[in-house]
Formats: structure tokens, C-alpha cells, sequence
């Protein structure tokens, strides 16, 4: 099986590690230091495909490469990688541009949201990178085992290369999605990153995250 | 059964009419000018509980109102109703700020959007008004007769007045809606209508309108 670096040490990024890992991947966690704490206590539990390193060795690592740092972070985070590290690799980028400054609930930075998305200025910052857009509309456990809502839940994906959504889509059938609706280029991350909003008042109606979108047809 | 004013000729207006209508309300389509032709085609089919008027006579024989106008002109025809015509009365609104002068797919108005919504426009600029968002994520056809998409798509509602909420609820069952989530109040608008840009976007893809978000849980 391939290489996989993941970006980010949250829930995201070491729910999706696990995932992986039981799924037979060779996986590194990038922080901004080399040995990160939450990093170190991840990988220590899962055996000898796991491993820890900063967020450019993790991405040379990775034959693929998921960003999992915070919306707020990923720009900064994504240009700091030198070109040879990210240069042709698919990156699936699972942020959201989520802006806490005006308090609870979120609203999405202006500047990255309606006319514009986290996902096409990311792909704007790494022009040599195939950005695909995906899986950032569902909690963590949600994302890598979707069998745990009932009802097949629908996972939206976009990206302007072919080749790297369709990597995508076969990471996302391994991790149990199967209503998996490509809906284009990258300016689609627009309207999938614009479901936080109401996917946020949702999850504070009811109290968790065991949800998910559903497009009926 | 009650009278009801709907505010717009479009499709939006004539498949909500006409299902009220069939469900026997009285209905009064107000449009800009007194005879509006297609107002005044569409009432001719109905029978006597089909009228037409002005949008001050439409708001004012309803005791509900439905505001089918287009988003971008939304605003101006609700400032230009006299306060007697619609205070204390549910306004049920439909409408989306769209934007195209950008070309397509449309992009939200930056001013009506993120930290603020149509919804809350209209209910700031209507104090005395219960202003309550719905329907505005599926197609008119779908909007009275959810039952046309397989799997009970869900329906959200919004709005600072929980009886006004209620009386809706009535409506959008009879309508044939099961699956209503209130998300509260009416800040609850930004997060309805960002779900637009996905929609269209889906739309774009599917070639027609007849499909609908489910929050599958």
C-alpha cells in the first residue's frame, strides 16, 4: 500500500490516520515541531506505519497528502511546504474557513467564502498541487465510517484534475462512502464549504455530531 | 379555510397558489401593477377563491403571506407594504439573495450573506412582521409535493416567533412535509440559504430541480 501524510494533529487528522492505517497505509502526522506530544501519543498506539515528523516531512512522505489543520492555520501552513515536497501530489484538503473572532456560532472569512472558498485559494497558493475538496461537511467518526449513519449519506467532491479525484474516490469507497457526487472544479468548494453554516445550527439542535447530508433523488 | 396573500407571479408564486388553493384557502396574487397578466391567467383557471391585486392588497386580504418575489427585488417590495397591511401576520419568505450580476452560477449578495441573511433583512426591516424562512432549498415543485422525491426529504424552518413557526408547520404539512427541523430563530436564515450555491451547483449537474436534501440521523 501507498504513503499518506496527513497535516494537522486534531480529531481530524488522527481519526483519519487510524483509518488508514488499519486500511494497510504507511502514514506520517506533520506538526510545526518534529516531535509533537498529541503526534507521538497517536503513533505510539498504532504499531510501526505510523510515524511523526513537521508538516514538510509529512508531506514529502506522502504519496498523497490530507490537510487537516484548521481553516484558520491551512494558507500559512500550505505555503510554508517547499515545492518539491507537495509538486504533483494529490492534496485533499478537508478544512474549513471557519472565523470564531465573531463569536459562536462561526461564520466563514469573508474574503474566503461566496465568490471565493479555502479550497480554490489553496489551489491558487499550489498551482502544482491537484486540490480535491471533500469529506470537511461530516464529524470525524462520520468521515472515515459513514455505515454509521443510516441511509447511505451523500459525500460531495470537486477538484479541477480527474485523475486526482478519482484517487480520491477510492479512498473515500475504502473508508465506506458510497453516494460519492462529483460536483466539478474547485470553485465548487464554494457551495460544499457554505454547508458548515447550517450544518453548525444542526449540530447544536441536536446536541452531536451523528449526522449527515443526504441528496435525494 | 383561511385567506392567504402571496407576493410574486413567478413559478414560486403560481405552484404555491394553486396548491393552496387546492387545499381551499382563498388566494390573492399581488404583483407591482393591479393586472398582471400573468396573474391575472393563472387566477382565471382557479376559480372564485383565485384573485389578483397589488402587493399592498395581496398583503393585505391574506392573515399569512407568502413572499415569492425574486430576492433582488424582495426587500423593496416588502418595505413598500403599509404597516397596517402586514403587522402581526406571518410572513412565510421564500425568496433567495442571488446574486447575477456575476454571471452564473450565482453567487450570494456579500451584504446579505455569512454574518447576515435575507431573512434577517426582511424581518429587521418588518419589526411588526413574524418573519418565518422556509422552502427556499427545494424547487417549486417539490415545495408542495415533497412527496415527489423518494426517502422524505427534510425541510428546515427559522424564525423569531414560535407560533408563527407552528402555523407554518401546519402549512408545510399539508403541503405534504414530514421531515421540518426548526433551527431556531431567524439568524438561522445565513445557514438556509448558503445551502443555494450547492444547490445549483447539484442542479447543474443532475439537469433538473428534482432532488432534495435530507439530514439523515
Amino acid at each position: 500500500m501507498g504513503k499518506i501524510g496527513i497535516l494537522g494533529t486534531g480529531v481530524v487528522g488522527s481519526t483519519i490516520g487510524i483509518k488508514l492505517i488499519e486500511l494497510g497505509y504507511e502514514v506520517k502526522m506533520g506538526s510545526r515541531i518534529p516531535k509533537n506530544e498529541k503526534a507521538l501519543a497517536w503513533a505510539k498506539s498504532l504499531g510501526e506505519k505510523a510515524s511523526v515528523g513537521t508538516f514538510e516531512s509529512a508531506a514529502s512522505f506522502g504519496s498523497i497528502i490530507f490537510n487537516c489543520t484548521k481553516g484558520e492555520a491551512a494558507l500559512d501552513v500550505l505555503k510554508s511546504l517547499s515545492t518539491a515536497s507537495i509538486e504533483n501530489k494529490v492534496l485533499i484538503d478537508i478544512s474549513n474557513p471557519l472565523d470564531f473572532s465573531k463569536g459562536m456560532p462561526p461564520s466563514l472569512y469573508p474574503s474566503l467564502s461566496n465568490t471565493n472558498s479555502l479550497g480554490e485559494e489553496i489551489q491558487k497558493a499550489l498551482p502544482h498541487t491537484k486540490i480535491v475538496k471533500t469529506l470537511n461537511i461530516v464529524s470525524a467518526g462520520t468521515m472515515v465510517n459513514p455505515g454509521n449513519i443510516q441511509g447511505e449519506p451523500s459525500m460531495f467532491i470537486c477538484g479541477n484534475d480527474g485523475a486526482a479525484k478519482s484517487e480520491t474516490v477510492k479512498l473515500l469507497t475504502q473508508f465506506g462512502w458510497k453516494d460519492i457526487i462529483d460536483l466539478g472544479d474547485i470553485t465548487a468548494a464554494r457551495g460544499i464549504e457554505m454547508l458548515l453554516p447550517v450544518w453548525i445550527r444542526t449540530m447544536q439542535l441536536m446536541g452531536n455530531g451523528n449526522f449527515a447530508f443526504k441528496v435525494l433523488r
